[in-house]
């Protein structure tokens, strides 16, 4: 099955919003093994969309359109799309009925401008959206497959996931099937060297790997006909990379290191406590972002004045005006600090200079320090980073998090 | 002047990799006045390609491709360009002398497959490239113009500001300019409602409205000669929108509310703390994410246990045994709490169930309580989220600053 992805919007075409939904959908239609040849995005405009849903419907069996499905009148994408295959519209009371539920769900009163939503494509396969009021559908017409979903990444990755995917993959014969290693502490360079010829000599299943922020990710992609075939065909690979790389690999597919030091945690039956400076929150709001974190964590401290780290940390003030906040010895005090008022296992400081501008005492842009304190004693390392605030913040806590995870293996 | 952007890659129509590229060029397009109607992306197949480009020669005045211009055999972007346009090709010289340049700074050796890369359309402007092997060019013919530029965003992005935009520039006669008003407080259906007619009777400059989460932007764009005309052109439509909307406009462009706050806070000398539950250190990460919020911020606390409530904030144990955390006395308590332990002037709380399990009294997903403290008294507001856990904190957070605003704004 050949198929094409059309995203609607005025925002994408001036480059406001990017693209990410075109990704998810070419990503998700390559695991079912449908081809994509073209992806296009148009803006809302009724000449050119139809001309282009006509173009994809004569080269493709399937399209998929993201966008255009809202309440105002430059929402265009199911009326034209419509139009383009010769169907109707018509009111469709369970849609109706749908949108009433949510907006009483939310307890906010339904606008009348919200009714064109539920005006469908008569005989379509209604999709449901349970993150916002825009329906989407699958219409099937002469041979070909049109379906349109919402522009919102919160509403069209759960609708393509619960309603999609299993359509199209009781349509497909040959699935892509995907095992994604994430690894952290080692560079993507390093990775390469050693498995170059392994990557280059596997092609069933393949092996490539991606860099993201201070972390590496193998994906292995095997060509079969069912799971199972895919994991017969993905294990030796994957135990092949393990031997390699040992350690480092710390989860699979979309775990995140987040997650993965909050395992550990569980299974090791220990808490934690931050005590963050220039990460100001990210780092608790990263482990409470991981379900059941509150066995792991009961407390946390953003300290972001001198005073605030000598209150509530009983960090040595002589030591702050000393050596400065962005120090060794404040991170040192910092991470017991916080591991004794808090009670926890560990604790883990972050102090640092995230910019734009070096701190009072000249320290560079991108300096961070990070401590851990544990029942062994306190180690602080130091680091500088490259890049904006929200950069240097970023690495600051996935570094932390690697630091703790380092900890937590070698107990 | 009209354009259209080609991305090629079968990368791109696997979904293993964000097309930046496209959105970066219709950005600095849009700069320029230049409408861009299209946006394609194709693999490296050369028949889907050639076709591609005389689609879009046939409709647009400008054509740019990004990608494709490696040295290995699957890069085709440029010969097919080339081919479609009548064009010849042949080994230019400066580009391979620049090239043997380029790799001697590296102290590396240049391969063979490189020279490829130094084979050029005869006639063409050449675009030096200073951050990789492959060049650059434009294709000027038939009244058409025709711009291949590297897929890689560190080359392209140089490569462009340094060549492409004053060759386009001095091409161009009109420009887009664009403002962004920034909403909080009030739904995208009822901005709607209230400026429908408004929006649909504005020609130049357009008025179009955007929902983020729990925000609308109104974009407001004006097609003119330079940015002194544009600005003449949007005032009337702002101050239109202002006088319509009033407070809930709190920002423009690339303002987020968290620095709003962060604005309003600072104007009124005023310092903010934070207790955090269920959204875990979010808010005080999104304030220390603003530069400058040290002025504002010294401490924050997250309160993830009933201990921690009652040990850091003083919250009543029996109000949490009572009621549980998740209840409007404990997020009243929390926010009272909080200024008094800081001495903060604004103390701000956030308890609610993030999910995916309501909590052990009972209540269910998304039930968000936001309590503010200030000198004149406690007030709570109850909310209910839709959506996964990241969205009902996200939407927390974003409810809790639209909160601290209003209560700001009030003073």
């Amino acid at each position: 099955m050949v198929a094409e992805i059309i995203a609607v919007g005025t925002e994408l075409l001036l480059g406001e919003i990017l693209n990410s939904d075109s990704q998810f959908l070419a990503r998700e239609l390559s695991k079912l093994g449908i081809n994509v040849y073209y992806q296009t995005v148009v803006g809302d405009n009724e000449e050119r969309l139809t001309q282009t849903i006509k173009t994809a419907l004569s080269r493709s069996d399937l399209i998929i359109t993201s966008g255009g499905l809202g309440p105002t009148h430059d929402d265009i994408t199911k009326e034209t799309l419509a139009a383009a295959m010769g169907v109707e519209l018509k009111l469709n009371e369970t849609c109706l009925h749908d949108m009433e539920a949510y907006f009483a769900r939310l307890n906010r009163p339904m606008v009348q401008v919200n009714v064109k939503q539920a005006i469908m494509p008569v005989g379509c396969i209604v999709l449901k959206n349970n993150n916002g009021t825009a329906p989407g559908g699958i219409i099937e017409k002469d041979g070909k497959i049109a379906i349109f979903l919402p522009g919102p990444p919160n509403e069209i990755v759960p609708m393509y996931q619960e309603s999609v995917a299993p359509y199209l993959a009781a349509k497909s014969e040959e699935i892509l099937f995907s095992k994604t290693l994430r690894i952290i502490g080692i560079g993507e360079s390093n990775v390469e060297e050693k498995l170059s010829e392994f990557m280059q000599n596997s092609t069933n299943p393949t092996v490539a790997p991606y860099a993201k922020t201070d972390e590496v990710t193998l994906r292995i992609t095997a060509k079969c006909k069912n799971e199972e075939e895919a994991e017969r065909l993905i294990a030796p690979a994957e135990e092949k990379i393990r031997s390699v790389l040992g350690d480092a690999v710390y989860g699979v597919n979309d775990d995140t290191i987040f997650a993965a030091v909050c395992r550990l945690l569980k299974e090791k039956n220990m808490k934690i406590a931050f005590a963050e400076s220039c990460t100001g929150g990210l780092l608790a709001e990263k482990l409470t972002g991981v379900p059941g974190a509150s066995e792991v964590l009961e407390q946390s401290f953003v300290t972001y004045s001198g005073a605030a780290k000598h209150d509530l940390l009983g960090v040595n003030e002589v030591a702050l005006s000393e050596f400065g906040a962005v120090s060794e010895p404040v991170a040192y005090e910092m991470a017991e600090g916080v591991r004794a008022r808090s009670g926890a296992d560990i604790g883990v400081s972050v102090t640092g200079v995230a910019g734009p501008d070096s701190d009072e005492k000249g320290n560079p842009v991108g300096l961070v320090y990070i401590g851990i304190a544990g029942k062994n004693g306190t180690t602080v390392k130091k680091f500088t980073f490259a890049g904006t605030r929200e950069r240097i913040r970023t690495r600051a806590c996935v570094n932390a998090y690697a630091a703790v995870r380092e900890y937590l293996m070698a107990l």
